[in-house]
């Protein structure tokens, strides 16, 4: 199967990323059919012109006639989905997921599923700090990542349609790595993130702070609002990658601390330098 | 004294914050001279308007006529400068810096300053993470906080001169805190920030990482580009109150540690909400 403007999308869970893939879908001229939770959310999807059709029924006939169809669910949500209504997929059917965590979804979603239906996942590197339809903009994938994560039930065909979505959503880089790769970075770069913004934000809460805040601080805790059943859900999926890479950085912050308590200012402006000189590998491309 | 259009106003240290300073107000239509150390940075300051005149020397004479004295250099460099240099000012002459801590610095200005000249402290809460007068961008300061640090040997009339020096720039809100009361305050805000940025960029040094990074990453490193000159300065010059705040987040952070490695959902989840609830409070106001 190969990606055309004909192709039946169903989108299942219509929140901030299932809305922004719609959104950019109906953008490129996609005809995109939704079924999500709440009424409500379809309706500000219809009045905001970025589905086709949503209905809140998991409706058999509208999934038969599905040929791609991507979850946009809480992890447990989208396992225990499957589990149930998996019947209802029509054979040869492609499925994708926009789940944050790989390992402990993608195996176990593969192990379950219908031979005749090919599960190929990936992950959109691109949120935004609320959840909710009424947040979503298909702007937030441009310049951004998106990983497609196979593993060796899956056919090239399923990878290469799976990347082609990624490039219709306009995303601006799509790489390839395994579920573990995956996991492993995706604790540094993502999780650990949360952590830090959580507990930056937790760690001091003096009356008036606020009236005296920079941007330095703003931008250290913007994702410290938090979507707190998704994220505990990402965090207890990745547990051991998780505190693997809260050690290291407990690690280095008691070094750097014990630099500032002895006045060791060599060693700190070398650390300081190094991280100056590392950041800008991180620089956003422009476009 | 009051500031008016007329006020002869000479700003020492021609970098990014002295910089945004001449050209806010140049822009404002004052008259600025300068005094900085390379002849490239007032090439450049004429080249762009922001000046009126610029010097390397330390001009005696451009020194006896200036009323409102702004220092925009490092923390060691401005003591240094003013027990080398301070005979040069006028009688009744005012002046004033941008220094990121306060209690370590105030106190020995005023303690070593002659009687007839007033040190009134403040710290612009805006900067950008690059260095230099190329970077300068009088912008940042629209929306910004502004903090006097009075003690009790400033005047009235001193510290209403500050205060309307920070209105004239385009900073939104004007505080006054004590030295002692900014420095804590300080050390949370920026310097802890600071820290964790540092610390995150060094933490985990895998080669590929930035093909796969969002925006969360981006932001919380986005001042790990950090002048290490100046920050090693001013984390030795606040060292308790820095400390401090560094143990409050290293035990909030084990907590959390410990909340993800025994599967806590519950009590990870009310963090979660503690974190964006509090973080509503420190959204910028909206212009």
């Amino acid at each position: 199967m190969k990606l055309n403007k004909d192709t039946k999308i169903l989108i299942v869970g219509l929140g901030v990323i299932g809305g922004g893939y719609a959104a950019a879908l109906t953008d490129s001229g996609y005809k995109v059919k939704c079924i999500t939770k709440e009424l409500s959310d379809i309706q500000y999807a219809y009045e905001h012109g970025i589905i086709d059709y949503g209905t809140t029924e998991v409706d058999p006939a509208l999934i038969a006639e599905a040929e791609l169809i991507v979850f946009a669910l809480y992890p447990t949500i989208f396992i225990d989905w499957i589990k149930k209504y998996q019947h209802l997929f029509t054979s040869g059917c492609i499925i994708t997921d926009v789940t944050g965590v790989k390992s402990s979804v993608v195996y176990e979603v593969q192990g379950i599923l219908r031979d005749d239906v090919e599960f190929i996942s990936a992950h959109p590197m691109a949120g935004r700090e609320r959840s909710g339809v009424e947040y979503s903009d298909p702007k937030v994938f441009r310049g951004a990542n998106y990983i497609v994560t196979p593993t060796e039930k899956n056919s090239e065909e399923a990878i290469e349609l799976c990347c082609e979505l990624g490039r219709q959503l306009g995303f601006a880089k799509i790489s390839r790595l395994s579920p573990e790769e995956h996991d492993k970075m995706i604790a540094f770069l993502s999780q650990l993130t949360h952590c830090i913004a959580v507990v930056l934000m937790n760690a001091n809460t003096s009356e008036g702070l606020e009236k005296y805040t920079g941007d330095s601080f703003r931008d250290l805790t913007r994702i410290a609002k938090i979507n707190d059943r998704m994220w505990s859900e990402l965090f207890m999926m990745n547990k051991n990658a998780l505190l693997c890479e809260m050690d290291s950085f407990i690690d280095e912050f008691i070094k750097f601390r014990s630099m500032i308590e002895n006045g060791d200012v060599d060693a700190m402006r070398e650390r300081m330098r190094a991280s100056s000189e590392r950041r800008t590998l991180f620089d956003k491309p422009r476009k």
